[in-house]
């Protein structure tokens, strides 16, 4: 299969709306057979201007969206782009990399997409700014209260990406970035930029993104980094000296711009103590480290570079090893047959051939040599066989902690004691991810205890999980992926934590109706609404926040106690027996804790069929004061919140949730019990938004 | 009164174990007679020592103790520091302060450790670590699961403070580090190092820190920063030329410390368009900016710098001010008629000055002029006095936005619509705090949309709040302090917030058992203990993470549904109307959701007293089937985790909080409700360590 056409890729820059293409500039080979296969260059490219762009439409644009609004538009985008994705295979295997490896790049990218437009619709408010944490109560009068927000910061969010995965780089920082209401900039890595450029040109032409919420430069970065503002923030993948070199850049230090980073690491992965030849864990381990060795040839951040073996085990682990990495062919990543294709370039072949060498001085080659090639060039490729080295005294070693080979290679080391694997997987002064594998639990707890201030991800894996395990080398959007000190001490993902790097936290202080104003959010003590008609009479688009219901009273008697213990079957001495419960902590018998629960819905429901549908759930209860018999009780029902719904797919009724605060008092209006209720509610048929279409939540989650 | 002896101050470094005095050094005066006070010097100091001896000895030790362990040490050393507050009132006047600026700082800082210990006891586990956020489902078949914990990170807090607050800078970083599991190293400005050298010396002497849990570095802080490491971490108070200065620093930037700042800023109070100067807001307004321009003597880097003001109010407001200001009178800070001391220093004051120059340029002077000294020296000592300046066209000003004059001075300046106001804001590109002065609740919310991205914390003062509101100025424990941008990018505080900035976030990732045991906390889908007692008869100390118990079936009937609507008199036609619940959403008559509470708890309570107290709440009730007529019912309890509690003073039967999780199933083992109990229940006496002290929360809340 030839993969290239006679003409050259001529990946472009998109830039303040329009596209801009260069005739001459950097012309990229591919690795496989060695033939140029693209010219890139930023040439003309006003990086100011763009900059301006982003903030001056894109930013406006996205932020006038709610952020379920921009969800919906991220998951329309998954959509359409898994629609092309034939098309970036195709592109992948330019790259070296076999259909496999594209598929983590490409498919993983855009089940980021689906994933986080998910997780927006069910866990953020279907607004511009995010409510956090609870209320503050800053003073005793309760006149005083606070509560923290956060808005999306009003600049762009310029990303820097990495050669090694052209897409998912791409989605995983769009994603948050676009949800948390940025617009982005990004700069891919030059080799494969031309992979990247294709799916920007697919999600322009869809015009589900409102436009300057995405800018492309392929090439030169020029000086861009002289242009970035205290709003904008930089988020960079690739190499710490990379890093290093952009975090100190004047402009940035000078305007305090907040740089994230994610570099490569030297993740180990350990095999526990406790794993004998014969277990399952004993295979788990060899195929998690064969595959992550060959894996997109070894170039992933994520990469286990140092596997840790009990002593005795060496032996063994290199046996096995040595039979898996055997299986794995070399060759032109678009037969069929190919395990593992080339690295990105001869140069970085030179890279990994040169950090080999030193790692030799402090570890010997075990797995080496050359396997023969299916198909492509030994001499104008950029083949690498996968290389395995051990290294006898990994206490006193510094190079394998230090000096990583960005492909397939690794260097086992040997361990005597958990406290001993603990300290030599620190000894990487900080990685992205270890992984531990072992069924016994107290080994894995006390690995995970040694092992958590150094690293951002740990996967525990073993019989029981493996058949479901995402793997080692995998960042999932819901997980926090970065990690302290060489891998960069950045953050990315970690669910909705990834969206609020791209916002800005700020605390309100006022009193408790000006916050409920502000928050949209009922804030107990604040004002309330009484107009006179039943809450639970109105439509969800009726409902405002603070409409308000005070009930009738009821006195609790013995009566009460008596039959909701005979109908719950609850016959708790602290309700029922007149003796245990004298002795009890509250002296005498008192109702029960459901019954006022009960009782309180007694009061505030309106009994005949009306828009609120059910009572699905319940929050933050908190009996405050026992009721015993004679107390006489009543109860405040306060909207709280409403959140909007999308129609599921066959659903016909458009609802929302209203959630509820609700305070029972007793006689003396002192506080009994306070819970928040949550409701389903019609919505009227006229204020429905014909814009919230079915969404299909099963199409995303199998993505 | 005289305030100083006739010997001068020496303070010390506290170093690796040992007090470090050198006899020469640098003089500090005193800014208000011009005396010379005292001579520091941190020559001979071994910084690497220092460091080595923090992570080596105090780390571990603190890393020994749980976080409520840590939270007790904490309320006991600001009870200690509580009693001894009159040796640092003195030595505040020495800095040119009044004890009304030293209140803020002195008494402020030890409350900061009272809030602290108290927020930790309540919000944090007693553990080592801390799970943070849900369990996250990463397959469907359940076995494999993740969750975050935090974990300390193993390096120093590095905290090099400012002078303006030489007791609370110091002590709002160590109670956040301390709990994070961090020793601290701190490092005062020179100009007030005797008042923290003074409080140190008192921490160091109540012994109630582990060792090398804090060490102080009075002086040059020589080659510190050359030592740090990956798991070390900075934090940094003061200005923003010397925060660039530092965050480059190219040790720092090679092993990606993080380096928090928090910077002064040109903060803005907003007076509301809607306002009238017969309105309290108005006075509220005024007083609020001469407050914040002269407590400290505009020494704060929350310091009201731009007030801004409807232009038709421009007069009004200088007229008010210029009353208001009269009233401060300036002089010796010992003097009670004194309202107002000195700057730091000479330097400091003439620093003031040229800024003071500069804005001139843009702005004009309208109050002014000395006022009589009350005691002071003019000449030797460091007084400015109050100074208002006018911007008349601040939109197209540069310096007033850019420029802080670090004394007594603020620059009015009008705007004419309520999105010019939050421009003008927003142009201080970056601030600690803002404040908006309004009871119009429209007024204040558009503000605040329109501030938001830019500030760290808005303050929204009026008549509501005014008698409990902290006022502009006053960071607070629970609340965020430090802002984007000019203000440092940094955030401190914030209340839990704040102390994970000292731990390492980690993913895990592992099947629910081994999830379980790593969290100590029972993971749905993990393994369940059962052996025969029934978990309700278990002490504190008997109960497992774990334990679980299957209840006996019940098969719900008309009858239940009757007499459940009867005795809670809720008759919602869901239940009890056969024609209404057809047409409804579940299409028959189906059982109250709380009759499925009632009715599990009759399921699974043991009736007889026993060590299980109360059941004093419930989270996260989700109602996922409805239970129809004939359906049969059963449930799973299962201790999910355990949280020790603190003796209440009077408190005479110790115990702790047990979480349960419940499950309700119906006939085909379908869930129909999912829920968390809160217990109180008894310990066991002989399991009941007597180190829990009785603590006085009454005595937490009054500091």
């Amino acid at each position: 299969m030839t993969i290239l056409s006679t003409d050259l890729l001529r990946p472009a820059s998109y830039v303040y709306g329009t596209w801009h293409t260069n005739a001459d500039g950097q012309t990229l080979v591919d690795p496989v057979y060695g033939r140029p296969v693209a010219v890139i260059s930023s040439e003309g490219v006003d990086f100011a201007q763009a900059l301006r762009y982003a903030r001056e439409v894109g930013g406006p644009a996205i932020r006038k969206q709610t952020m379920h609004t921009r969800a919906r538009a991220l998951r329309a985008l998954a959509t359409y782009l898994m629609e092309r994705k034939e098309d970036y295979y195709t592109l992948n295997l330019l790259t070296g990399a076999t259909r496999r490896d594209g598929w983590v790049d490409i498919e993983g990218g855009i089940g980021t997409l689906f994933s986080y437009a998910s997780m927006a619709r069910r866990e953020l408010p279907d607004e511009r700014f995010l409510p956090e944490g609870k209320v503050e109560q800053l003073g005793k009068g309760g006149t005083f209260v606070a509560r923290h927000i956060l808005v999306p910061r009003e600049g762009v969010s310029v990303q820097i990406n990495a050669y090694n995965f052209p897409v998912w780089g791409m989605l995983e920082k769009l994603a948050p970035a676009f949800l948390g209401g940025m617009p982005s900039l990004v700069k891919p890595a030059p080799q494969t930029a031309y992979l990247t450029e294709r799916v920007v040109r697919d999600i322009i032409a869809s015009g589900l993104l409102p436009e300057g919420s995405l800018q492309l430069v392929t090439g030169d970065p020029g000086d861009l980094l002289d242009h970035v503002e205290e709003q904008d923030i930089v988020a960079f993948t690739g190499s710490a000296a990379t890093a290093q070199k952009l975090r100190v850049h004047p402009n940035i230090v000078a305007r305090n711009v907040p740089f994230n980073t994610e570099a490569d690491s030297l993740n180990a992965s350990v095999l526990g103590l406790s794993v004998r030849p014969e277990d399952p864990e004993f295979t788990l381990f060899v195929k998690e480290v064969a595959r992550e060795m060959t894996g997109k040839a070894g170039q992933k951040c994520t990469a286990i570079r140092r596997p840790l073996v009990p002593r005795h085990m060496v032996e063994p682990v290199i046996a096995a090893l040595q039979q898996e990495l055997s299986k794995v062919t070399l060759g032109d990543p678009s037969r069929d047959d190919v395990r593992m294709g080339a690295l990105v370039s001869t140069d970085q072949r030179e890279r990994v051939r040169e950090t080999l060498q030193a790692l030799q001085k402090e570890a010997r080659v075990v797995i080496g040599g050359e396997r023969d090639l299916l198909g492509g060039d030994r001499e104008k490729g950029a083949f690498l066989d996968p290389t395995l080295l051990l290294c006898e005294s990994p206490l006193t070693a510094t190079a394998p902690h230090e000096l990583e080979a960005f492909g397939p290679v690794a260097t086992l080391m040997p361990y005597d004691t958990l406290e001993e694997a603990a300290l030599l997987t620190r000894m990487g002064r900080g990685s992205l991810v270890a992984s531990i594998v072992t069924h016994d639990r107290t080994e894995a707890t006390e690995l995970v205890m040694g092992m958590a201030s150094a690293h951002g991800r740990l996967l525990i894996l073993n019989r029981d999980n493996a058949k479901e395990s995402t793997g080692h080398g995998s960042p999932l959007p819901q997980l926090k992926h970065g990690g302290p000190g060489r891998a960069g001490s950045g953050e990315e993902l970690a669910g909705v934590a990834g969206i609020k790097h791209h916002m800005n936290k700020v605390a309100i202080q006022a009193d408790p109706t000006t916050l409920a104003a502000i928050t949209r959010e009922y804030v107990p003590g604040g004002e309330v609404r009484e107009d006179g008609v039943h809450p639970f009479r109105k439509s969800f688009d009726e409902i405002q926040v603070g409409d308000s219901l005070l009930t009738h009273r009821r006195t609790v008697t013995e009566a009460d106690i008596v039959n909701f213990a005979n109908v719950s079957g609850d016959h708790f001495y602290a309700h029922v027996d007149e003796i245990g419960a004298k002795e009890g902590i509250f002296g005498r018998r008192v109702a029960h804790g459901y019954f006022l629960l009960s009782a309180a819905a007694g009061q505030f429901v309106s009994a005949a069929p009306g828009p609120v549908l059910a009572n699905y759930g319940l929050e933050g209860l908190r009996f405050v004061e026992p009721v015993g018999i004679g107390d006489t009780i009543r109860t405040r029902l306060t909207c709280k919140r409403k959140i909007r719904k999308d129609l599921r797919p066959g659903e016909t009724r458009p609802t929302g949730v209203v959630e509820w605060h609700a305070q029972i008092t007793n006689q003396h209006d002192a506080l009994v019990a306070t819970y928040d209720i949550l409701t389903l509610v019609e919505r009227a048929r006229d204020a429905f938004d014909p814009q919230f279409e079915p969404l299909d939540e099963e199409g995303a989650a199998q993505a």
